[in-house]
């Protein structure tokens, strides 16, 4: 049997328990050692369900364990950078959710220290790794459709977070639009060099109450010259709605939702058929899958990550542009690259 | 201006009024110069909405005006042949609706009288001329799906006639599939050798005592060696239902119902979008003008005609040993060509 | 037979020869009078084509006409406000070609002589009559969407003019976007308050050089709380491409592009189907006969014109505020309502 | 951790193999603990691959392990039959490969044996599984379409098989269409009565030579009244083409392929969309997981298997019929229930 790469996961909650669980179950170059939480409770039970060997409160067990190759760090955003630095020192690949950070200062001591120690370092924008998206970017970078002029993406959730969220979340654009931000960047292969937003508060009124806004339009300009837009609403009535298009000077293309089949009803009504996927879970199930497995090989043949740890900076940059602009009424802002 | 070619529409019933109206309406090189019904105060109100000068009784005194090139016979259905055969002998271009005669000798004599006086015959088998049905079609003469290995006809009405309508209809074969056994002899090129029939009454009890069956399925074998099948039902729940499919070696080509708008509307209970058209003058508006200026362009232009008076007595035959086979439970029947 | 209503029309380019041509064709209501140009040639062609009587080479030959009921002005751009104040001073109902003016004394001398005379008055927005867009827009005012939050347009010209047109077209913002600035109005029912609009040359850089932009993005406030964008280029490399999509607190409605036809083929490379077609006049080409009809009915039995002088202001506003953020690089602008 | 159910596979060529891994990877509940090939090199290099602890030579040895609870049967057809009686006798719970035979008599001794024995048998229609179809077969059965009138499959392989397996296939009617036979019983909820089928040689003459036909219509009467059509071909250009429909009174449901993804490119030469996945173990991939896992279900919570072993008998009649039916030339043939 080959070598595997031994993995520690720190933080077992909700996106801590979807990592294990696909890497036990999904991943078959991946072995799951050990898996942390403060509260180790959540540990234990995730543990015995996956058959996970070792079981800590203290996250730091899992980086002293020589046994262990690289690090899923599932825990609280705030905790993102600190624990990135740490690991990396240790010498530990690493796996780190979005967003590295909200504090540019902190993001950039990851970067160090990731430059430092030498290990493979991968951001969880996980819809780069989605079908979809992913034969669009590659279709863009075989020169398909020329030059690229337009991206715009849509990218709707299916249902407002509570307040007590949305308070803590950074805002809407360093919250949701970052994966978008990072998508645009992944789709032109370009970087953002200026971004304008509006939103307003159409959903909840107490997200307004709270300082931020739950729909918002965003445009951008490239580097190499094309225009973007990027459409955002907190809630819709059918579902996560995740479409994007390119548009260049040979060709257009569009990627759609994914739905739960393929089926066409037609009755007296009209023909019907079905909405898009409700939840993320559902929708880039595939996805993180293939995020996890691109992340494994990278560290098992010494590849680079598909998204390094740069490409989760850039996306914070842009969402602080956005931010501004929006607090200025949209009036375009620079981009800090 | 051009030269017009003058037209005499002989009955103003439905099927009349219709070519009336898109003669004057849309095809500019047709002049209709008189219309005639037995119901003299149909013919005259057709005529008065639509500006024709002449209107008459007796259909012979259109064959007698010299001042017309051509007619148009939509009488009756048993008026069909011995019109045709009139109409030829009076040296008439002749556009004749669909069928030409249940009764094989009948056609046999129009043939003949056609094939004496040179005169142009087209049929109504106005669904060669949709566009899209065309396009396959086309795709097919062209080559571009290789060799025609089996093609497939799903035609359904939206709602089943009266009675009283289908114990003189000839029957589902000769009434409702003879577009298809038309359409299948356009999209291959080729003739239907044998046939089996399946049917049933599954939509009204009383289509089935009156002999009739309303639900059917029918297979054929062609000359060039490809297979075929058609499936008919004379109601549906969702509109009027006319698809094609032709599958070759080379690829494999579809051409779906027309809808009232391409609109989509995403809501909680699904993706919506419009059913197929309700009702055949809506559905194959464009092919009925499309066909008469065919018709007309043949004549002024001494053309082919895209249907000849012979595409009026293949599906005639094809629908005779269609009901033959039906009949004695489903044992293939030959076609006599 | 009813009364019909007599028409001149103004101006025999493109868009006169094609109101004439539908006029005589496919409105029955509709009686074209006479026909005008300053190249009195092309007038007497058109005239000739469609047999309409009376041809002059002074469109004040048609307005003392006491014959004719109303006029389409069809001339050049730069006349449509001066023609349009002497037609109602003449007392005839005005169907006027987009744009009323770019210059907003000039529509407002119009909107009071309009006014005044107490004429009909439409103006040439014929996306209006799109069968798919008016589904959406229907749609949206019966509330089927709930509270609109966002619309989209996307509108792509399949060709880039010529520099020469571009020079003396009022710049894409007055020229093409006017279409889409129409559009959002009509989708959503409300006013645009606020617009910003970024642009770029990658088209021709010729474009760039005559002042100008050709590709753009622009986003909208409305007074109903909606935002809204909207994206141009001037040319694509798969026809013209127009599409829609207003989302709502209840649902989601989307209206695709026309094609030549709903035909699919399968084969080695992939499955294929039809691009939108190419050119506006086919796209728009049932759109144009709906506007001509709504026109002529609305004179007839003396009801509101759906596009009326009004509508022709507010896209200008929208179109001089969105040239003004464009040229100051982004910034946020009020429309002047 | 809950009880598993401990399975023996048999047979470790390619579908052995399928089971195997997918039991070990995507089925919780089930732990593969032994599997056994006449050739014992195959059967080590997958346990080695998949970590299953005992390997054999002799599916006895499998049979007669006390520790296993059930079989994956996935030898040579041949093998099918034989191998289930002794496995019900043994006591284990079987999944058995389509088909259980080809011969009539050995099916039912499976049947009676199954019996006897109480054991759980479930027969490899994995189409059932699928998605897109369990959905049209559940709206079916919950009476969304009302009563079924007509049910249409489209089965088409991507490639033709060697002769050397057409030679020993039982023909195409109990090879390929076998799974169809079982997806009309699975859709209407009915059963076939009679059976009318043609076949023609179009794609390889050698499988003519070989008595068999390539390409094939085959039409049905159901015990419930609505009649049934399934065409067939061994080889298309754009991969495995594999569709439904079923039109019943109140409504049609209609499933389509699964794609690689869902993107579209316009560009100058038309649309394009990606074609079917051309090889039945990515299109039916999740299916072949679905019915692994309701196997497991059935066997740990003592409930029915979805694909019993009556319904491993019945489409093995109805091939049997339709082979007569092709050889005479298409007469129908009742169905020996």
């Amino acid at each position: 049997m080959a070598k595997k790469l031994r993995i520690g996961v720190i933080g077992a909650g909700r996106i801590g328990k979807l990592h294990a669980a696909n890497l036990v179950n999904s991943v078959p170059d991946a072995e799951v050692v050990a898996i942390s939480d403060i509260f180790e409770e959540s540990a234990k039970k995730v543990a015995a369900e996956l058959g996970i060997p070792q079981v800590c409160k203290d996250y730091k067990d899992i980086l002293k364990n020589p046994d262990i190759d690289a690090v899923f760090i599932c825990s609280s955003t705030d905790t993102h950078s600190p624990i990135s630095v740490e690991a990396a020192k240790a010498g530990k690949h690493i796996f780190c959710e979005k967003p590295i950070d909200h504090d540019l200062a902190k993001i950039k001591q990851v970067l160090a220290a990731v430059k430092k120690s030498n290990v493979k370092y991968q951001v969880g924008f996980n819809r780069r790794f989605d079908r979809n998206f992913k034969h669009v970017a590659d279709c863009v970078k075989k020169g398909d459709l020329g030059k690229v002029e337009i991206v715009k993406v849509c990218s709707r959730d299916p249902e407002a977070p509570p307040v007590s969220y949305v308070k803590v979340s950074g805002g809407i654009f360093l919250d949701m639009t970052i994966h978008d931000f990072d998508m645009v960047r992944y789709l032109t292969g370009s970087e953002v060099t200026e971004v304008s937003a509006i939103g307003t508060c159409l959903v909840d009124p107490k997200i307004g109450k709270a300082g931020d806004v739950d729909t918002a339009i965003i445009t951008m300009r490239f580097k190499n010259g094309a225009l973007g837009v990027i459409d955002n609403c907190r809630a819709t009535s059918y579902g996560y709605d995740q479409r994007i298009e390119v548009f260049g000077s040979k060709g257009m293309m569009t990627a759609d939702n994914e739905t739960a089949n393929n089926t066409k009803f037609y009755g007296e009504g009209g023909v019907m058929s079905e909405k898009p996927l409700y939840f993320f879970l559902e929708r880039y199930n595939d996805a993180y899958i293939q995020e996890e497995k691109d992340f494994v090989e990278a560290c098992l043949e010494n590849k680079d990550t598909v998204v390094n740890a740069n490409d989760g900076l850039a996306p914070v940059l842009i969402g602080l542009a956005a931010a501004e602009s929006c607090k200025k009424g949209g009036i375009p802002v620079k981009v800090k690259l």
